[in-house]
């Protein structure tokens, strides 16, 4: 295994897809049931395909390369990432973890091995939602739970449902359930290598991320109402000001998750609008979101009960109202221990420093994990960035992954 | 006197001015130097000339109705408000105060009263600065302070300068200096009746308020600048986020006016935008505005100061960095104390309750004030509110306002 020759060969399949994006010049984006992504997939069938691999296509778009075991009935060990991207994205989130599982295989057939158990790389469709508001649609395909419903339910900006443009592009979405797979017979486990999207590899210099768990996540809007009146002639003692209710409250939201604790717990407030928003009218309403993600249900839950509680408090002391609107919520998805001791005992023999860490984002994995054994394995993010045009991750540390993923397997299930 | 019939003719007339909108049935909008001015001016010169006062325009659209005093040389007592409105406003602001100077007239005619200096009702054009983005023009033409450069500099949404407006409207622009009086010789007084735009009056029960001070103001848009990561994946501890930043500092702007304490003192935060504004985006930029007014300078120094102390403070120790742009800054503007208590003194002698008070909007006077004696009258505003359709005021009110100033008029002017 020389490991710059598959940095090379990495670096040389990732580049080839950089023209498959309907934002040239403006970082990547490869919205699902698009044009652009049918190049994209023809142009992995190929890939694929060079590297041995006999390739299907399944009724949700998802894209399957086999290679074969030794023992014929045996189920796959799945090596998963998607190949959409988010709207002005970049090159690395998701695909390069379908181009580690090529990798894997081509290091497998250069060593001459065959595993008893088949390797699927799969090349997952729509797991960033960009397009419909959804998320993880070709796994859920995969395990069975999208239906002919789902596909008119789903629509784009432009009002295109999945089902309509899944036919312009070319599937038949009546089919969609023959994408459903036996996956308690069929897949023994299922990997995933992706990218951080976040700093701690790389400012600790790490190499590698064992991920353990992806976080449970809340979001909310809460919208706080006051009295809109005028800001030169109302006194202070006479205002119902929105903002200051709202402002006071999510002045403590950061500090409610510090205090909280626990791995992977963040609590952010990333969006706000303000009602009438202008200069000199008390605002009377401040709509502003929560997202709180946690490892640990219950510092999810602590976070969410502190911010209901200082708005109960604030509100009520000021004489506004508020209202919390759910939107999302997800539990943490605990990844296959046992996967996850192979990939640290690979990462061991091999060199490679790694972290156990949760995943902060969303991703296939979070899907799968509840009923397939699942792991996931981070590289580092330059910078910690990521759904941008500067996402950066090195293809030496991509060639790391493929090399613990190959001994993780070939140690395991030769 | 008798109020009742007052408040008849008050009504009568501040009815009939309901029409002269361009928004009918969305409140009123008349906006400087279009068609609906034009005619309300129209129906303003009649009302004047029913009520035996002789009438004039200016040179920047002021209309003047002058009753002549026994004295051909005294310098006038001009009773003063403005006929535009803002967009959407109430039939109230501005338009009562030229009415019940017409009111005092009538008054004066009915108990067959010359005082020793005319009268000049006079109905001010463009105070509200709605659509060139200024104010107090008419006042500020009559002072002198408006060239031809700058009706050309001042342009509408549309691109149309005041020049323009001004000769569609029928007014040669070129002349605009002959709009400037000498004011130090032919003006003695400028009283302004004006609506509240307050609650204090109204729920205090109170008849009037004694205008002492009109606030001096200045106004912000500060940006606080941090570092746009995934909300998910960036810890945080890691994390410069713009929001929790700015929130630290909005939720104190509250109590550091009410900390700095002195009449009239107010800090609003009316205004905010967020960049990228995304629920999983933790916000690179925050911008909010920061009103302060005040009657005492030393009160909005003090808290304009303590906004960039805690700024500096919270800023620094996030990693943010901050800018602060000055948008506004006008000194507070004393009105004349022997009006005052010439006013006081009549509402005393009539039996109405009235409060000393500053104004925490700016109105006419407070360009007036610096250089010529001024004083105003406040009338209730219920539930405090204008600028908007449901603004209103009793005609009762007005109605006690107009019987004040004729009581202050002929017990010193006589």
């Amino acid at each position: 295994m020389d490991r710059n020759v598959s940095a090379a060969r990495i670096q040389k399949d990732m580049e080839s897809f950089e023209r498959f994006t309907s934002t040239p010049g403006q970082g990547i984006t490869r919205l699902p049931f698009t044009g652009v992504v049918r190049d994209c997939v023809n142009h992995l069938t190929k890939l694929m395909e060079e590297a041995g691999l006999s390739v299907r296509e399944d009724a949700a778009g998802n894209v399957y390369g086999r290679m074969n075991g030794s023992e014929k009935s045996a189920p796959a060990l799945v090596i998963a990432s998607h190949f959409d991207s988010v709207k002005f994205g970049g090159n690395f989130d998701g695909l390069c973890g379908i181009i580690a599982g090529i990798e894997v295989v081509r290091m497998l057939r250069d060593a001459g091995i065959t595993l008893k158990n088949p390797i699927e790389v799969m090349g997952t469709h729509d797991e960033e939602g960009m397009r419909y508001g959804t998320g993880f649609f070709g796994v859920k395909a995969m395990m069975g739970e999208v239906d002919v419903d789902y596909l008119h339910r789903y629509k784009d900006a432009d009002g295109i449902s999945i089902y309509d443009s899944m036919v312009s592009y070319g599937l038949d979405p009546e089919r969609i359930k023959a994408a459903a797979r036996d996956y308690k017979n069929e897949i023994a486990a299922f990997l995933e290598v992706h990218i951080e999207q976040g700093p701690v590899l790389d400012s600790t210099k790490t190499n590698l991320g064992l991920v353990n768990c992806i976080v449970g996540m809340q979001r909310y809007l809460i919208t706080v109402t006051g009295r809109p009146d005028h800001a030169g002639t109302t006194p202070m003692d006479m205002r119902v000001d929105a903002m200051e209710c709202a402002s006071k409250v999510i002045s403590q939201v950061s500090g409610f998750a510090r205090e909280a604790g626990g791995k992977g717990t963040v609590a952010t407030v990333g969006f706000a609008q303000v009602s009438p928003n202008a200069m000199n009218i008390i605002p009377q309403e401040v709509t502003f979101s929560l997202d709180v993600r946690s490892k640990d249900q219950s510092c999810i839950d602590k976070i969410v009960g502190d911010v209901r509680g200082a708005l109960e408090q604030i509100c009520t002391e000021k004489g506004a109202t508020f209202n919390v609107d759910e939107k999302l919520k997800v539990a943490p998805a605990y990844l296959n221990e046992k996967l996850l001791g192979m990939l640290r005992e690979s990462c061991g023999k091999l060199g490679f420093s790694s972290l156990q860490m949760p995943s902060g984002a969303g991703h296939d994995s979070l899907q799968t994990a509840p009923k397939i054994d699942t792991v996931m394995l981070f590289v580092p993010s330059k910078g910690g960035r990521s759904h941008c045009a500067v996402e950066w991750t090195e293809y030496g540390d991509l060639a790391n992954a493929a090399s613990v993923v190959y001994d993780a397997l070939t140690s395991n299930f030769k």
